[in-house]
């Protein structure tokens, strides 16, 4: 994986750049659709490449390690062909799901042992065992095994979770070195930076994860329930110590605000649930702020969804129907709901990037944060 | 509306016509992808018309009366207008709905009260009613009110019910005649034939269903339980008797062998819920028979869905992707099934045509219906 920096805001941290994998090229700012047991729900390929025009998805190593598995996964020749996305493919490490979704987990040293929230079966993941699964998924970015540190995380436990994390990192790195992308192109692996809301913590976690000199670096443990301000203040702190000219992802994150907030101190990728799981749940992001599609008031509204929106759903259909489809729960409402959040999303991305490379990203984006995040 | 018959078969009843309406022409035989609520489940309206290439969609009087509702679709200017379905409607009476979905229902000789299924409201449908309803969807064909006799009714009560159905259709045929559209284009009203198994009550019925010289008519009350032999049975004898220079229109069938025997005996339009339904669940039409993507066997088989498929979904994805996501429950997995199956059998409709015209539509039709029902 190449990072080329393009362009830097002159009054913030604010940067455009370009990222070149074996399966193309990534434009950032970028954000990254979701897709979690390998596919992006409700959405397409032909949708996700020519509608949304996503650059690069996510998959998730947990879920994917669980269902369709690995002989699956290794038959199909990797996630790639298996899902017939052809672009660019992250994969997280699957140490959030196993804090987060899977039962009777047990962390040691060695690992993490849980059971499948699906079945009960009992699994062991450890930092080897996590590159191991990303290289067969096949990812084109694959993510170190870290403990996500809860968001209300005492001072004592951040530490001693970050020592667990820092010695993880140096197996997942170790591993990486040791072995090769069974499919014949390159894969890469990028650190995470943890430290919950804890200065001298994030610091120490930047410095060591800037000390592996990646391709990339991630930060992590954020949006997890601390403060807003806090998170920004975090990514300030630790994007002054990641190197400028390796891609920065803040992951998990966020609504439109916390993207264009996130852009500003530095950051070039992105990813999240919000514009999917949110859509089906009927809300909408607009360049001009938030439908909730429930509401009444959108009842006899045959506008189009959203006037000069970024994909063919905006103008095809309107506010009034994608109400009535959501309100008798069709499957059509979640289809339009996810390709029309995702592709203003990515527009979103692309229209900062212009205004980065034109000058006035800075203004822009304070009319933006408060445009897209008023409540119509 | 108008009808051209341009050929007919010269060994069976197999016929291919020119359905016109304000909008758009329909090609014969067709099959008419169901939109219960306003939208064929898990289908964008761009893939219904350019990948599944459907020519018209039926929608349900019942489920649109109750949601979004008429004063919703009357502002609207109709169900063209408010799903974004340009090309032609289909609705049915809403009769099937009330006496297999409603609760506490009751049968006069005014009309049907029930209560809704949704929030237990109680409403009342009549003949004129329901003529009234489906001019304000606006659909382009509308269906008479009739009551859909079960398939193991005896004769007295088929006899009773058939009796009900004559008297309705006449206070059907009078509002219909009395009233215009509201939107300015042209509506027409199909009668339906009914009377079960019962060969004199279908001859008796298909007769008066003729007199009134319909633009279309349609022959219902058939696959509800019956033995497949009999409703082929009451269709020939039926065809015997419906006018040649009209459409004919063979509700709520069927499986892929049941229309290609529907065609043989001389219908012309079929709408169905099973491509969708069974897609849903798994189930994948294709021209070598039938898949049951919950099969095991599908787990390392990345060949095409279906090679030289019908539509994109086809070669896009993979029986080994598909099957994965019908075993996770994943939204795309009902999507891509939805427009595979619609897909298949739009096609094999066009196939049924071009074989009526090239003289050898028995001999295709036999191998077909061999070929399509058999179990992968
Ligand atoms: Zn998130
Ligand atoms: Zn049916």
């Amino acid at each position: 994986m190449k990072f080329e920096l393009q362009h830097t805001d002159s009054s913030s941290q604010a940067r455009t750049g370009l990222i070149t994998t074996d399966h193309g090229q990534i434009e950032t700012p970028v954000f990254m659709p979701v897709g979690t047991v390998g596919s992006v729900k409700a959405v397409q390929v032909t949708e996700l490449k020519d509608d949304i025009k996503a650059q690069i998805i996510l998959g998730n190593t947990y879920h994917l390690y669980l269902r369709p598995g690995l002989d699956i996964m290794q038959l199909a020749g990797g996630l790639h062909k298996f899902n017939s996305w052809e672009r660019p493919i992250l994969t997280d490490s699957g140490g959030f799901q196993v804090f987060s979704l899977a039962e009777n987990r047990k962390l040691t040293e060695e690992g993490a042992e849980f059971r499948s929230h699906i079945d009960g079966s009992k699994h062991f993941f450890s930092p080897e065992k996590v590159v191991d699964i990303q290289r067969i998924i096949g990812a084109d970015i694959m993510m170190a095994f870290d403990e996500c540190t809860p968001g209300d995380a005492d001072y004592d436990y951040a530490k001693k979770s970050l020592e667990l994390t820092e010695r993880w990192l140096k197996r997942c790195m170790n591993r990486f070195n040791e072995t090769e992308c069974p499919y014949g192109y390159r894969q890469t692996l990028f650190p995470i930076v943890q430290g919950c809301v804890y200065p001298d913590l994030r610091r120490r976690a930047a410095e060591n994860v800037a000390s592996f000199e990646a391709d990339g670096n991630a930060i992590g443990g954020l949006a997890v329930g601390e403060p807003t301000e806090k998170m920004y203040e975090m990514v300030e702190l630790v994007n002054e110590i990641l190197p400028k000219d390796k891609p920065r992802y803040l992951m998990g994150v966020g609504t439109p605000a916390n993207l264009l907030e996130g852009i500003e101190r530095g950051v070039d990728m992105f990813d999240c649930i919000m514009p999917t799981r949110n859509g089906r749940n009927g809300q909408i992001f607009t360049k001009n702020g938030i439908l909730n599609m429930r509401n009444e008031r959108w009842k006899k509204d045959f506008s189009p969804i959203e006037e000069a929106g970024a994909s063919y759903v905006d103008t095809l259909y309107s506010k009034a129907y994608l109400r009535h489809l959501i309100n008798t729960n069709e499957i059509l409402g979640l289809q339009i709901a996810s390709v029309h959040n995702l592709a203003f999303y990515t527009w979103l991305m692309q229209e900062a990037r212009k205004h980065i490379i034109e000058g006035d990203f800075p203004s822009w984006k304070r009319t933006m944060v408060e445009r897209t995040m008023q409540r119509l």
